[in-house]
C-alpha cells in the first residue's frame, strides 16, 4: 500500500474546522469522502494540525496509504473534481512506509492578519480580523520579539487542552504592516490549543497601549492565561506552511 | 434636504448585483433598507453603476436626499449596524442639490483578476477567476495598450445593452503580473453591457495564444462580438474607483 502525503488548500469559513465532528462539515470528512471515491474502497486520513472552525490553511498536509499506484501529479488533478470549492488538494507526495502527517511535523508557520480602519471593509473581513483603531505597530513589532525560544506558554493556552506540557519552542515572532493591514507571523516547533489567537490577542492589546512591549516577559512567566491578551477570533487566522524533513522521508 | 453621496464596498459574491431585482437581495435594496432605518422615513438611493451578480466593488457610490442633518462623519459608523456583513458604507460626504452619483461620474476603474495554477485554491477563488494554464503576460501587455482611446466598441457589448452608441473613450488598459495573480486593470469613462469582461477575456486569449497582439485594432474595428473573447465570469471583477469633480459637487 502506497503511502501518500496531500498538500492542501481551504477556506475555513464554512467548516467546523480540520477535525472530523458530529456537527458540521469537516476538512478530514470531504478527503476521505474524495480519496475514498476516486480508490473506491474505504480511506481515512491523518492530519499535520486540527485547525479550528473557521481558521484557514494555504498550506496543511495529511497523510493516507492508497491501494494503487497513481502517477503523483495527477493525484490533485484526479480528485479536485470530488472536492467542494473551499478545499482543494495541490500537490501529492509518495512517501516511506512510516511517515506521519501528525507526528513528523517539524513545524508550522501561522500568520494571524489585523485590518485597522475606521470602518468595516467586507472584501478584507472574510480573512483579516477588523478593528477600528489604529495600532501602534512599532510596539508591536518590540513586544514580537519577546516569543521567540523555549517556554512554558501556559499563559497562551486556552482551557481545555490535554497537553502533557505547556513547554513549546518558538522560531519566531514577526509583525509587519502592509497599508492598513498587521500581519502577526509566528513560526514554531508546536502549538498550545489556540495559542497564536492568543498571542495575536496579546500584540493587539500591545498596539492598543494596554500591555507594555517590555512587559511580556513577565507576561510569560506569569503563566496566569488572564495576564495575557484575548483570543482573537478564526477568520484572522491562516495556516501556511508545515515544516517536514521531505528529503529523508520522500518515497524514492 | 441635505443630499449625500455614499461611498461603499462590497462582496458581490451573494447579491443578485447592485440594482434591485425580484430574484434575490441587491446591494441597493440593502441600502434603502438601512437608510430608511435610519432616518425613519422611507428613502431610495441612485447608484453610480449597476454591477452584475457577482461582481464586487472596493469603492462603488450611491446618493440620495435625507430629511435631516448628520456630521457626515458619523453617517457610516450610524448606518453600518443596519447593513449586512457584506456590504458597508466606509464615506458620507454631503453634496450639492444637482448631484447624482449616476449623471456626474466622469469615470470609473475596474480591475479583472485572473490567477493562473495547475490546480484550484480556494483562498484566491473568491476575488479571482482560475485559469490551470500559463498566460503570456508580456504579450498581454502590448495587446492592452491598443485599448486606449475612444472608439466604436460593439465587438466588446453583450446583447441585451440599451445604449444609443457602443462608442466609448478607454482611459488606459494595463495588465499587471504578481506572482500567479494577473491583474487587468481598465479605466474609462463609461462601459458598454459585459465590456470589462470582455475585454478582460480578449486578453485572456492574447495570453493563451489564441489572439495576435496586434490583431487587437483589427478585433475593435470589426465591431463584431464573435472576433472578442469570452465573457469572463464575475467574480474576478471589482470595481475599484469611481471619479467625480468633487470639489465642484461636494456642499460647502
Amino acid at each position: 500500500m502506497p503511502r501518500i502525503a496531500l498538500v492542501c488548500e481551504y477556506d475555513g469559513t464554512e467548516f467546523v474546522g480540520y477535525q472530523i465532528q458530529n456537527n458540521g462539515r469537516s476538512v478530514q470528512e470531504e478527503l476521505n469522502k474524495a480519496i475514498s471515491t476516486l480508490y473506491k474502497e474505504d480511506i481515512k486520513v491523518t492530519g499535520c494540525s486540527r485547525t479550528d472552525a473557521g481558521v484557514h490553511a494555504r498550506y496543511h498536509v495529511s497523510s493516507c496509504d492508497v491501494p494503487f499506484y497513481i502517477p503523483e501529479e495527477k493525484i490533485p488533478l484526479a480528485l479536485n473534481p470530488f472536492l467542494p470549492e473551499d478545499l482543494s488538494v495541490k500537490k501529492a507526495i509518495y512517501m516511506c512506509d512510516d511517515f506521519s502527517a501528525r507526528f513528523d511535523t517539524l513545524g508550522k508557520k501561522y500568520i494571524y492578519r489585523i485590518y485597522s480602519s475606521p470602518v468595516r471593509q467586507p472584501m478584507k473581513s472574510r480573512y483579516a480580523y477588523h478593528v477600528t483603531y489604529k495600532l501602534d505597530v512599532d510596539k508591536m513589532k518590540v513586544a514580537a520579539a519577546y516569543f521567540a525560544g523555549e517556554h512554558d506558554f501556559a499563559a497562551f493556552c486556552a482551557a481545555g487542552g490535554s497537553q502533557l506540557t505547556t513547554v513549546r519552542r518558538i522560531h519566531h515572532v514577526i509583525v509587519r504592516e502592509n497599508d492598513d493591514l498587521v500581519e502577526i507571523e509566528v513560526s514554531g516547533e508546536a502549538f498550545l490549543y489556540n495559542m497564536v489567537r492568543i498571542i495575536a490577542g496579546t500584540l493587539m492589546y500591545v498596539g492598543l497601549g494596554k500591555i507594555k512591549p517590555e512587559d511580556i516577559p513577565d507576561v510569560i512567566k506569569s503563566c496566569e492565561r488572564k495576564r495575557a491578551g484575548q483570543t482573537l477570533p478564526p477568520q484572522g487566522l491562516t495556516l501556511e506552511e508545515v515544516y517536514y524533513d521531505w528529503e529523508s522521508k520522500c518515497h524514492r
